[in-house]
């Protein structure tokens, strides 16, 4: 267990270098070199992990996803607003993250498959959706796959205006507004007035998400 | 009459120019010199338009905005989503307006203001959506300045998931999409049945702007 601690942290430790190299000198000019000597391991750590700049580049681009599933809710609607408070609260608060948005959108790193992490949240969107107008919750003209490719891009926008206007201070209040939005012309009555899109939700979700995250961060220092 | 019409050719090569360079080694570490070479002007003929590089980058960032107002239309929402779909087009045919777009989310380029095309497009939608108000097209609960923020990103998220997922082949329809899920959350009943949102229409749209853009092309010829 202790030994699977250790990789665990490195390759953390590898990843969160790579982004910070990335985010200054661009992707297509960073060095496996630059990236060894900002994280202070050896070639062959990251050999370990990761056989090639571009597979460093996909890890940095995976930290945007969350490990666990957003928390079961009654209606599925629900879970999605949830999944967006925060996955802006962790814009917000780690760096990984940012700089895995920042590399998927930068046009200047060709040699990385930039549309992965989209296609991911596409999809994981859709299916979600899928479920929610089987359960009734959506009205009957939605078409489940363009409302998840809008509700990605959309929120990728939002996110970025935020960065470029205030370094994403009212990144929160933009989600709620994307929410009041969109889901109006998409849920049932009914739905909507069920739907929780409030910032003290938006707050007590990013606090349980904390919780949970220092929990699984003793637990990893537990075990060496 | 001549002299200016050579004066608008010179500026618009230098900005291409300059746009092409910015977009191949990045804003920071482009030189002068680097556009000079690439436009094949002299450094007086730059220096005559533009004081500096970062004037060259926000004269490539005005590029984004229309020359012309959108032809007015009986519903002031029409226009919106005219504007839409005629900076789609822009988007697919003109590199300038692509790079003028990059430029603005380039996280790198951290010597220019680039929240300027934001905060424009941003006052000139709530400029619409507070017409559109007082027309009585919106509903009552619609909050001009947030609707026009969250229009302008995420027209900027469409068009940028757009580009890394397709390079922009599917950028009209993504835009149809937005509006079909925004304009319902905002307009009133019997402006959406009168809304114009076909694919028909963005094309005539096109057909319109390109025709007039030849036009002001042979009128700058004309004078020399």
């Amino acid at each position: 267990m202790a030994q699977q601690a250790r990789a665990i942290r490195t390759r953390q430790l590898i990843l969160q270098s790579a982004a910070s190299v990335f985010a200054e000198r661009g992707y297509e000019r960073t060095t496996i070199g630059e990236i060894l000597a900002r994280a202070g391991v050896t070639k062959g750590a990251l050999y370990f992990h990761f056989a090639s700049k571009e597979e460093v580049a996909l890890g940095v681009l995976g930290a945007q996803m969350f490990d666990d599933p957003i928390p079961p809710q009654t209606l599925k609607v629900q879970e999605l607003v949830d999944q967006g408070f925060l996955l802006a609260h962790r814009l917000q608060h780690d760096a990984l993250v940012r700089a895995s948005v920042a590399l998927a959108l930068d046009p200047g790193a060709t040699g990385v498959n930039r549309a992965a992490p989209f296609r991911v949240w596409i999809d994981s969107i859709a299916e979600a959706l899928t479920v929610a107008k089987e359960r009734g919750e959506l009205l009957p003209h939605v078409n489940p796959q363009d409302s998840a490719e809008l509700f990605s891009a959309a929120f990728s926008g939002v996110q970025a205006t935020s960065a470029v206007l205030c370094d994403r201070a009212d990144l929160m209040h933009r989600v709620a507004v994307l929410v009041h939005h969109v889901m109006p012309s998409i849920c049932t009555p009914g739905v909507l007035i069920s739907l929780d899109v409030s910032m003290e939700r938006a707050e007590l979700l990013a606090a349980e998400y904390e919780a949970a995250r220092r929990r699984s961060e003793e637990n990893l220092t537990d075990s060496e």
